[in-house]
């Protein structure tokens, strides 16, 4: 089985794929007489389609075991995906680029505590991997009536696993 | 003073003002295999104004002392405003209703652990309030030119404590 090496979550590796949803590095301004600190804008939502908006959504993921067997993954190609956890447990983010409407050049982030990530429109994922344990996350995605799913299985599965 | 007693936070209190995120009696189904629970579409997101769009932020508030001396709300003609808290810590959600523009009738809500809220657009509200520690918070409000903030100022300042 191919094997695809779990790497440390950085803004220059995933800057392909979307943004990372935290405060290291986010333009802020100070707001509410000096007590709040707001880090803006982080990331685009992107809702593409005449009916379409956004949603706010909890996911509450199970804990997927190491290595993981990566029998396909998915993208959606009218809006953004952004999932930001509600605990410290850092979570598996599984990206891919496209050729052809295919995935290819697979490649594993393992998040920091606390990093919430946004999938850019129409960039290949694995769907949302919590380990260790269930946790709850929240999701800002796209709702509408046009299919916004495209999914890619693959022959052989890849095994993902830490380096 | 006028005081105002903090109140736990219900669905039904907290109605008229917004929407509770948490997964309390919330519609959800199971995605990926079974592995995730969707707590599907949790609060609208409102974004008036022709060049408008929904923004992600984090804020990180500083704690409050209680009692709290209240000498404004305020609200925003143009845009939901939620709050989700990145922590289990409760924090004070303070709303009022509108009375020919002046916030009348304000109420005090303490969240319970991990609950997170909606402002609806146009609802008189403190501004975020972490208590005992400080706090971090995905935001989603409202990006765009027009005024989306109106402040309403009290000659004498409210007491908000604890019942």
């Amino acid at each position: 089985m191919e094997q695809i090496l779990i790497q440390p979550l950085t803004r220059k590796a995933f800057q392909p794929f979307g943004d990372i949803i935290d405060t290291k590095e986010a333009e802020n301004f100070t707001i509410n007489n000096g007590m709040c600190q707001r880090f803006h804008d982080l990331t685009p939502i992107e809702t593409a389609g005449e009916d379409a908006r956004p949603l706010i959504n909890i996911f509450r993921c199970q804990p997927y075991d190491l290595p993981l067997e990566l029998k396909m993954v998915e993208r959606h190609p009218l809006g953004s995906q952004a999932f930001v956890p509600l605990s410290q447990n850092p979570f598996l983010v599984i990206v891919a680029e496209d050729e052809d409407g295919r995935a290819i050049h697979l490649r594993a982030f393992l998040t920091e505590p606390g990093q919430g990530i946004n999938f850019h429109r129409n960039t290949w994922h694995g769907v949302l991997t919590a380990l260790n344990e269930a946790c709850d996350f929240l999701v800002v995605d796209r709702g509408g009536e046009d299919n916004n799913l495209e999914e890619c299985h693959f022959s052989e599965p890849f095994l993902v696993l830490a380096p």
